[in-house]
């Protein structure tokens, strides 16, 4: 029986997750670092088999079934709508309008810096130009579930620095979603100057009007759903409205479900019964989300990397050239921040991670033809190498600050919740 | 992208588990009964063209992948390994032994008096003697859902009524599993007494073997994923302590999954964490378990009960015969119980309903060819009925009880935790 294999598939992933996880926590990394080790750990031995049988298409379309994967990765793909939604409900527009030009200056430099930087770079290499588009769009964005978490980590949360890159790694998931939205417009349509006018102007429409139409209707749906008395009704009525935005930001704007899923999010985030179904979908996500992460490293052709080969020492080189724009761009953005008495360093470091927009890229470029599998590979390893340095480089930089400034933020280690990843 | 169609097809199903429980809940009815009345709705309306495509063996076994419909009845039975695996964890062996003979005596006597009534009034209507024995089987076990959830309505849950019949529901279940084992075998060896004899065998060696290997290592892993840092570690622990059963009950005893499940639970309701995983894992149930009630409404043949055919009304005939003999065996079972100063006739009430169990047995007997898609109907109906006039009977029973012993149990009415359905 099929569900045998799956519930074995799925045993095998949520191991690797936790014990992934684990290690990461152990070493003071974000547990999404362990979880896509563990997938790689798992898709070269237990799962081999799997890596080399599924076309990578399948990790973001799946277009026709085959067994039980295509069960686990549309899992997977549910994971991912889950983690757009808790980030949207997480994501306070209001307040990144508050922290004003400085973190929209940070998000805006350094999408700019890192877009362009990762494409010149690519384009130096002999890419191609619509790979190096999707190379330079992947590297864009600051993940901000790792920048919370690593925030988080060393008690800073409340930091005016950590409000700054929050609220820059706001924008740039916002920014990122509307790349992404040209970007898969791209995929589909090849380069058109026109698509791409279309599908952002669409994009744009479809998150205003998901804004404006939700913040009118979604109190309404919710308060209605807060009085029924059937079990889990309003957790059921918020998954069934970030579900219904997914498919109509799909059929209707053209855009990638999970845009849907980020805008269901912001809108639910204003409404009172907010914390009741973040508490309840959390655990819903704790089970999805990582089968998401654990696939992608389990995707992840190992061999490419091997640096006995010529086009292993090409990936190399270019995950080492990628990381070095990305890091830079961001402390370039961060040191030239306007705010004033701030660790415009700690800015600069805290914009580093990278996360989930990246692998969205990476799966979006692979699907057009535009990624090789070489490519996918190095910007996957810049997420690794991005995630890896942040924790301990800003501990450093804000360690350095309390002293010469005398600890001025000694006393607001306040913890802050922290995002699922 | 099958990822839309398939959530679409998921928001139509939660919408209808709510909307269905809604209104069950507000006719003081238990939610499943609106859960497979909504499932009927939109299997005839919304989903009628997915109830011809789809064969009946889909719902237990799904042998091939046919775009996203096999990813909802694998979320269908992952919900019904969840519940199981939630009955398990509310289900105290000890308990059942203080409760001592009463239990025991209500459980085997409405056993035996549903499985030889229901057996027997099928052969007297001459169905063959296979489809007699799943329908027997089918009606014989009480719902421990149901049955709590009814009595929790009540503020009864902790009279002595309640004990009895609540001990002699686990008592059902447990024989009800057992039964279950013995007829999935016959299912797929056909009738072979050395078969049968081999399958209860390993189903009890199966739940023997798993409860004491499991109370001595169970605790040890808790432990572990206790001591772990990463998010969800003791949650993620549990259900792949559940998984990995229900996959050792399937491929080593050869047994239903759900069995497997249903081990896991009783064995982690030993350990110091059960309640933080039961909170955890409550939410995550609530989602996937409306999604069986759904389906099984949505692909009840419901042409098959028109009045205005023979066959239809053979099906109804069937229907009203079997619900007679399902709530005649279990007042019987009730009123001979050897306890005193109890309200008998409440005790037999409260055995009456019949929820899961008959529900697996019904997608066993269609899967095995043993039953009709009229005998699924009517035994489908009988779950129905057995739900529907449970509630008001016993509050007719307990309230004419209250006045005969002068509120007795009056101050008795405390509230005790709901399970799932």
């Amino acid at each position: 029986m099929d569900i045998d294999r799956f519930l074995l598939d799925l045993v095998v992933v949520l191991f690797a997750a936790k014990a992934g996880g684990e290690l990461a926590h152990r070493l003071n990394q974000p547990a999404v670092l362990g979880e896509l080790l563990g997938g790689i750990i798992v898709g070269s031995s237990v799962l081999g088999v799997l890596a080399d049988h599924i076309h990578f298409l399948h990790l973001l379309t799946i277009s026709s079934g085959s067994g039980a994967y295509p069960v686990l990765f549309i899992c997977a793909q549910i994971g991912m709508i889950l983690l757009l939604f808790e980030t949207g409900l997480e994501t306070d527009m209001d307040e990144l309008f508050k922290l004003g030009a400085s973190a929209l200056w940070v998000a805006c430099l350094g999408v700019a810096l890192s877009f362009a930087g990762g494409y010149f770079v690519m384009r130096l290499m002999h890419v191609a130009s619509a790979g190096a588009l999707f190379v330079g769009a992947a590297v864009s964005a600051t993940s901000v579930g790792i920048t919370a978490r690593s925030f988080s980590d060393l008690n800073k949360s409340r930091s005016k620095e950590a409000k700054i890159v929050l609220g820059a790694a706001v924008a740039d998931d916002i920014i990122g979603l509307i790349i992404l939205a040209v970007m898969s417009g791209l995929a589909v349509n090849r380069i058109s100057l026109v698509g791409a006018c279309k599908t952002a102007l669409a994009a744009i429409l479809f998150l205003a009007a998901a804004v404006v139409l939700g913040r009118y209707f979604a109190p309404k749906i919710m308060d209605l759903a807060h009085r029924m008395r059937t079990k889990a009704a309003l957790a059921t009525a918020s998954l069934i409205f970030c579900f219904i935005l997914a498919i109509v930001a799909n059929y209707a704007a053209g855009l990638s479900p999970i845009i849907g899923a980020f805008a269901a999010g912001l809108v639910l985030a204003k409404t009172s019964h907010k914390l009741h179904f973040v508490k309840q979908l959390q655990p819903v996500a704790s089970v999805f989300v990582p089968v998401f992460f654990v696939l992608t490293g389990a995707l992840m052709p190992i061999s490419a990397i091997n640096p006995g080969s010529a086009t292993g020492r090409t990936v190399i080189l270019q995950t080492l050239l990628l990381f070095g724009v990305a890091a830079v761009a961001k402390i370039i953005a961060g040191v030239s921040v306007p705010e004033r008495k701030t660790n415009r360093i700690a800015v600069g470091i805290g914009m580093i991670p990278r996360g989930e927009v990246v692998l969205i890229f990476a799966g979006y470029g692979i699907q057009s033809g535009a990624l090789t599998q070489g490519l996918y590979t190095a910007v996957l390893l810049v997420v690794m190498l991005t995630t890896f340095v942040t924790p301990p480089l800003l501990k450093a930089a804000l360690g350095k600050s309390d002293n010469e400034k005398g600890g001025l933020q000694k006393s607001e280690a306040v913890s802050q919740p922290v995002p699922a990843v």
